[in-house]
C-alpha cells in the first residue's frame, strides 16, 4: 500500500508539517503502548496484529470446528462486529458469491431485523443445509447485549434445533470477557472468543471477531496481520514525512477547519464497496462527538461518504465535479493482473475504436487518471492510496493505516476516539417502547 | 405511500407554504406536459407510466425472448441505465440471491470494468450456462457510446461466441433511437428498444430501460406503473399541502438555504439500499450543477447520503446525533407481515427479556420510533416515507414521487435538473489518455 497526496492535497507542505508536528506527543504514546503489548489502553488495538497466541487460538478453533464439509459460516453482528470481516471477505471472495454457487464455505452475513430477510435466510436453513457439518454459527457482540444479535441468535439457533442435534456445538460466541453473553454461553458450554475490554468494536477487525470467520472463510489471515504489522511500523514513524497516517490525518484536519466537512472514499473497485463501509463507521464514529475531552460542546465531525469507480461516475460525478467545494476525496486504486480486455473482433466495431484490444485494467486507468486531472483542474483537493494488488497483505496494511489515522485525528480535533455516547440516545427510547409492548 | 413532515422537518407550516407556491407555475407546466401524453419535453419521463404502448411492446418482446429454461438476464449498462432496474430488483428479489440459489430468473448486473468481476463473470458463463436459452443479455447505454457498456458488450459477446451460435439473438440493446449503437445494432438485426430522447438515464426506469429487464425477472411491472401513476396524480396536485413532491422539495430548499446540504435517505430495510442509491444519482446529478439556468457560477448541490437501519444506526448514528447538524434526513420505513419472531424458549434467556416472542418487525418498528423521538429531541429535521409493503405498486409510487421532487427541486434552486455537463470533464481527459495509448 502506498500513500499520495503532494501536488494534489490542496495543502502546502509547510502547513501539513505544522499540523502534524502537533501529533509528536501522541506519536510517542503510541509508540510506548506498542511497546508494552498489552490490552490496558483504547488504543491497544495497534497491539492485535502481533498478538501470535490470539491468532494460534484462532487456527486452533477453526480446526476444531471446520471440515471440508463446512458450506456456510452465518456471522450474526452488527456494526463493528461484523464490518471489518465482511469488508475483507467481500473485497476477495464475497462480491461475487451469486457467480460462484458452488465455491464454499461462503460467509453470510445477518445483522439487523429484516422480516423478508430473516425469512428467506429461514428457508434456506431448512433446505439447503443437510447436515450440522455444513453450517457454523459466529454470534458477535463486543457488549454481549446488542438487541439485534441476541435476537436473531435466538432465532437461528430455534431452527437449528428443529433439525440437528446439540446445535450449541456448532454455535461460536464472540464477546468482551465476563459480558453477560459470556457467561451464559459459558454455561451452555458453546465456544468462546475474548474481545479485548479496551478494544472498541470499530478497532476489532484483527482480533478475534474478525480473524476467527476469515480463517474459516480460507481467508489467509497470517498475511492479513503481516500487513498490517509493517504498517503499523510506518504509522508510529516520527519523522512525520514518512509517516502515512499522521499525514492523512494532518491534512483531512487542515480542510476540517476550513470547512471541508464531508470525507469521500472513492473506490475504484466494486468489491471494495464494503471496505468503504468499514471505514465510514471509523471516520463517522470516532470523529462525531457533541463534546471535546474538556466537556465543551463542538459537535464535531466529518461526514464519511463511498463512492464506486467508475459506477459512481454515472451517478454523482456531476455533483462531485460540478456541485459545492464541500469534500475531500481519498482515491482507492488497485493493481491487476486478470488477464481481461475488449476482443479483437468487435460485434460493434466503430462505436469504441480506442478501446480496441485494451484490457479491462488499462481503460479503468485509463478513466482513473482521467478523473484525477478533472479534480486537479477543478481545485478539488485528493490524497490517493494505491494497492499493489487486491490481497489479504494489502487491506490489512490499509485498515490498520486507516485506524491509527483516526487515533491521530481525534487527537487533534481533541475528541475521544473511542467511544460513542449518543448511541444511547436512541437506544434508552427504544428499550422504553419495547418495554411498554411486553 | 405516504408521507409525512409535520412537528419533524423544523419549518413552520408558513414557511413551507411560502416556498411551495412559488412552484405554483411550474406545477402548472407539469400539468401541461401530462396532457400532452409525448416525449418532446425534459419533464416527459412523468408520460411514461401512462404509456401503454411501451408497456405492451416489452411485454411482447419478453414473451418472444424468454422460456422456463432462463436462468439470468446480464443487465449490461452503467449509472441511469441500470440504478433503477436495480433499486427494485433488489428491493424485491435481489438482496438475498445468494440465499435462493434455485431461484431463477435472476438478474446480473455488469456495470464497470472490474478485471476481477469480469473474470469471475466468464467463468461463470463458461460453467454454468448449458444453453443459449438459459441467458439474456440487454445492453442498455442511452447514448449508446459508454466505454463501459460498450466495452463489456463485446467481451460478453466473445464468451457467449465462443459457445453458442447466433449469440446476437440472445441480445436485446436499449438506447436512443438513432444512437450509433442503434444503428450498429440494427444492422446485425439485433432486438431494439427505445429510450425517448428527452428522458434522461435517471429518470428512465419507467421507460424500456426499467421495465424490460424487470419484467423477465418476473416483477410485476403492471403493478410498478399502477403506483407511479397514481402518485402522478397527487404530485401534480396544485393544492400544495395534498401534494407531497411540492412539500418534500420545498422542506429540502429550505433547509439547503440554510446551510443543510446534506440529504440522508435512511432505510429501515437492508433490501433497499439500492433503491436510495437510485435516489442518490437523481439527486445528486439533477441539482449539483456549477452554472444556474442564467449562466451564473452558483456551485448548487445537495449531497445525498444513503443509511440503512438499524445497520448504520450501529456505524453512523453516533455522527448523525452527536456530531454537525449539516444533514436533513428523509426516513423510510415499511410494514411487513412476514411472521419471524423471536422464540419463546431462549437459549439466553437473561440477556434480552424485553424482545421475547416479540417479531422482528415489532422489534424493528421500536429502534425506528426510538431514532425518531432520538432526532426529534437533538432537534435534527426529517421527513418521513411510511410504505404500506414493500412492493412494486409502493415502489413505483415512491420513484415517481422522488423525480418530480427532484424536478420541484431544481425549479427552486434555479438551475437544469436535466442535464449533467461536468461529467465531460474526466470523460474527454479519459478519451485524451486512452488515444495516447493507442
Amino acid at each position: 500500500m502506498q500513500f499520495f497526496y503532494k501536488h494534489s492535497s490542496g495543502v502546502s507542505k509547510k502547513d501539513i508539517d505544522k499540523t502534524a508536528q502537533r501529533l509528536t506527543p501522541y506519536i510517542s504514546r503510541l509508540n510506548t503502548v506498542a511497546q508494552m503489548q498489552h490490552y490496558e489502553d483504547y488504543e491497544s488495538s495497534i497491539n492485535l496484529p502481533f498478538d501470535a497466541a490470539i491468532h494460534d487460538a484462532v487456527l486452533a478453533l477453526k480446526q476444531k470446528k471446520t471440515s471440508q464439509k463446512l458450506k456456510y459460516i452465518l456471522i450474526i453482528g452488527i456494526g463493528g462486529s461484523n464490518l471489518g470481516a465482511k469488508a475483507i471477505y467481500d473485497a476477495l471472495l464475497g462480491s461475487t458469491d451469486v457467480l460462484e454457487p458452488d465455491r464454499f464455505p461462503k460467509l453470510i452475513f445477518a445483522d439487523t431485523l429484516d422480516p423478508e430477510c430473516a425469512n428467506r435466510l429461514r428457508a434456506f436453513l431448512r433446505t439447503r443445509i443437510q447436515n450440522a457439518d455444513e453450517i457454523l454459527v459466529n454470534a458477535i457482540s463486543k457488549s454481549g447485549s446488542t438487541i439485534e444479535t441476541i435476537a436473531y441468535t435466538e432465532f437461528i439457533a430455534e431452527i437449528l434445533r428443529e433439525r440437528f442435534k446439540n446445535t450449541l456445538e456448532r454455535l461460536v460466541v464472540t464477546t468482551d470477557e465476563g459480558s453477560q453473553l459470556w457467561k451464559e454461553a459459558d454455561k451452555k458450554k458453546c465456544s468462546l472468543l475474548e474481545i479485548p475490554q479496551k478494544v472498541g468494536g470499530r478497532f476489532s477487525v484483527l482480533s478475534n471477531a474478525g480473524l476467527f470467520p476469515l480463517a474459516c472463510a480460507g481467508i489467509d489471515t497470517s498475511a492479513l496481520l503481516d500487513g498490517a504489522r509493517k504498517m503499523r511500523a510506518k504509522c508510529l514513524l516520527s519523522n512525520l514525512s514518512e509517516n502515512p497516517a499522521a499525514l492523512s490525518a494532518s491534512i483531512l484536519f487542515w480542510h476540517y477547519k476550513r470547512g471541508i466537512c464531508i470525507h469521500d472514499t472513492f473506490l475504484f473497485h466494486p468489491e471494495l464497496e464494503s471496505l468503504g463501509k468499514w471505514y465510514r463507521q471509523l471516520l463517522g464514529e470516532s470523529i462525531g462527538k457533541e463534546k471535546n475531552i474538556n466537556g465543551e460542546t463542538v459537535r464535531a465531525g466529518i461526514t464519511p461518504t463511498v463512492s464506486i469507480g467508475s459506477t459512481d461516475l454515472h451517478s454523482v460525478g456531476q455533483l462531485y465535479l460540478g456541485g459545492p467545494k464541500d469534500k475531500i476525496t481519498t482515491f482507492i486504486f488497485a493493481q491487476s493482473k486478470e488477464e481481461v480486455k475488449v476482443p479483437k473482433n468487435q460485434q460493434f466495431a466503430n462505436l469504441a475504436p480506442d478501446i480496441k484490444e485494451k484490457s479491462f485494467h488499462v481503460i479503468m486507468k485509463a478513466i482513473f487518471d482521467g478523473v484525477k486531472v478533472a479534480y486537479k483542474n477543478t481545485g478539488l483537493p485528493f490524497m490517493e492510496i494505491a494497492f499493489s494488488e487486491i490481497s489479504p497483505r494489502e487491506l490489512g496494511a490499509f485498515m490498520q493505516f486507516k485506524m491509527i489515522e483516526t487515533m491521530y485525528l481525534g487527537f487533534l480535533l481533541n475528541v475521544n476516539a473511542f467511544d460513542q455516547p449518543h448511541v444511547e440516545a436512541y437506544k434508552s427510547e427504544t428499550k422504553k417502547i419495547l418495554r411498554s409492548l411486553s
